[in-house]
């Protein structure tokens, strides 16, 4: 981001400090999640991957930093009318879990068609589940409606400034533990993981290249870059449930202007590479944070001189395991 | 164990001494692997547990420690005519991989049925595989012609002093990391991980209680202590693939004058704790291990003052991800 620090407060919902408060709002209440390498995953892939697993965060995916951050951001009346959010996925257990941890009641939308085991975690964390037809129109309606009904806080998953500087501590730390990366890597859906990282990186390490990396099937950040322009994503269609949804406005941005390049990997190399990463690393993973590793095999494999040391966000872990990609 | 040191060295194939050596020996060329913790867990089972994970290990199982200091003691001409050994698991890998780190041909010896994810495992660490009848005693007789053909050396899973020196760096190692625990509990399967522990913990915290765990399938330890005498392990019958076999000569000593009590729990019991780690805590873990955190919680439950700080050895990860026991 080549632009003076006025510039950049003006152009950008979220700066450094923002990201540097987050990470010292949040230091007690999250998990510093380990860094894994793996032998064999570095010969599959022809370079040294180190891997910042979130998929060992609280609630079990990244999302609990910024919904941690959301939440604690709150004044003393906002946690007493509670939260609402609407989320199918890791958000709505990480509001959950954030929102019990403060003693404040989280209202969340879910569509009725979700499984019974995202159900079941949103509930375990004291959540409180109002169902919705599955279309993102009565998701917001819904939601809308609980929030002037409750006078809750509406926390959204991705677009919104104390999401993105909450997800962006997950940079600021991996980069201390590791201080020698090459590249970061970090797979994009809304956009909150990646502009967030985007800030630590530009804050810590501003000449680190930065790729993304989308599923074939919901590549909107992708032609959004080639376009030059904001372009929604409509029908998504990949395994990677986390990765399905548009860019935000605020979030569109970070990506335009500081990542370098977009990798994309199909659903057949994500479910290979997940299935290797099970056997092999031992780690559980989400599609989600397999195709980063699949997409990073074909760029690897593509270069003369690839990065000695990649750095790769494993967003999460939270998987079906009653219905596995590979059976 | 209540003796002399030269008591001690009389009744026991293994010393406090072997298992520090076989430590240094080893330092440089095995994983220390890390202390996991989950507050999920802990709430299931009523006390804090830390899992000493193994399944991150080389060769995803503790193996790789008895395995190397075996591999590591030999003689370079014995190096020079390899190594055989007969095993369809976790010491097939562990051997192949620790003998291709010192340029030694590892002979493995498996059964026609194995499936072939492990021989692939075994191949995928240079290991030289010869195929066998599903018997016992096929395995033995091509085990032995093998090594009159070639003058190999025979490295058995587990009735074997530099073996049992080697598993018993997994304690120690524990030990260092979490000083403070008040129990310590390991699976029992042909005893070579349970008799290397005894002699760890005898060696640095004697006062330590030891618990032993075996599936209700193959609880041959637990009869054998209720006897007083080594009873043989008859028709296994458990998904605990890693815990069917007999104790030997070597290790029925330490289970039998070392360890305090020995649990069980049954396959329907070890699944369900199975599946709630993989959910809970993102970790492959094998059935074998599962069975140790499933026999806790049935003991833990029982008492009326628990140990407040449980060390729990995770023995491996490798399963068959096509085959997993809750489909």
């Amino acid at each position: 981001m080549q632009t003076t620090k006025n510039e950049r407060s003006e152009r950008y919902a979220v700066s450094f400090q923002d990201v540097v408060a987050a990470s010292q709002r949040i230091a007690t209440v999250i998990h510093k999640t380990p860094v894994f390498t793996c032998e064999s995953l570095d010969r599959l892939i022809g370079t040294r991957i180190f891997m910042k697993c979130e998929n060992f965060q609280k609630t079990g995916a990244f999302k609990y930093r910024g919904a941690s951050n959301a939440v604690m951001r709150m004044t003393p009346d906002q946690r007493i009318a509670g939260v609402v959010t609407h989320s199918s996925g890791n958000h709505a257990g990480a509001i959950a879990a954030a929102s019990q941890r403060v003693g404040c009641t989280a209202h969340i939308v879910m569509p009725s068609n979700s499984t019974e085991v995202k159900k079941a975690a949103v509930r375990s964390y004291g959540g409180a589940i109002t169902e919705c037809l599955p279309t993102l129109a009565d998701r917001e309606k819904v939601s809308v409606e609980i929030q002037q009904a409750t006078g809750a806080t509406m926390i959204p998953p991705f677009n919104h400034p104390d999401i993105i500087a909450g997800q962006g501590t997950c940079a600021l730390e991996f980069m201390k533990q590791v201080p020698y990366l090459d590249v970061m890597v970090s797979p994009i859906g809304g956009g909150g993981l990646m502009s967030g990282t985007c800030v630590a990186v530009d804050g810590v390490q501003p000449k680190l290249p930065i790729w993304g990396v989308e599923p074939t099937g919901a590549a909107d950040a992708h032609e959004s870059k080639l376009k030059g322009e904001w372009v929604p994503q409509t029908n998504p269609e990949t395994i990677c449930d986390g990765l399905r949804t548009s860019l935000g406005d605020l979030t569109w941005p970070f990506i335009r202007d500081r990542v370098d390049e977009i990798l994309l990997a199909d659903d057949k190399q994500t479910t290979r590479m997940m299935q290797f990463i099970w056997e092999r690393s031992k780690l559980i993973i989400e599609p989600s944070c397999a195709v980063v590793l699949a997409a990073l095999k074909e760029k690897i494999g593509s270069m003369d001189s690839p990065p000695a040391h990649v750095g790769v966000i494993i967003g999460g872990g939270n998987v079906d395991l009653t219905n596995l990609p590979w059976n």
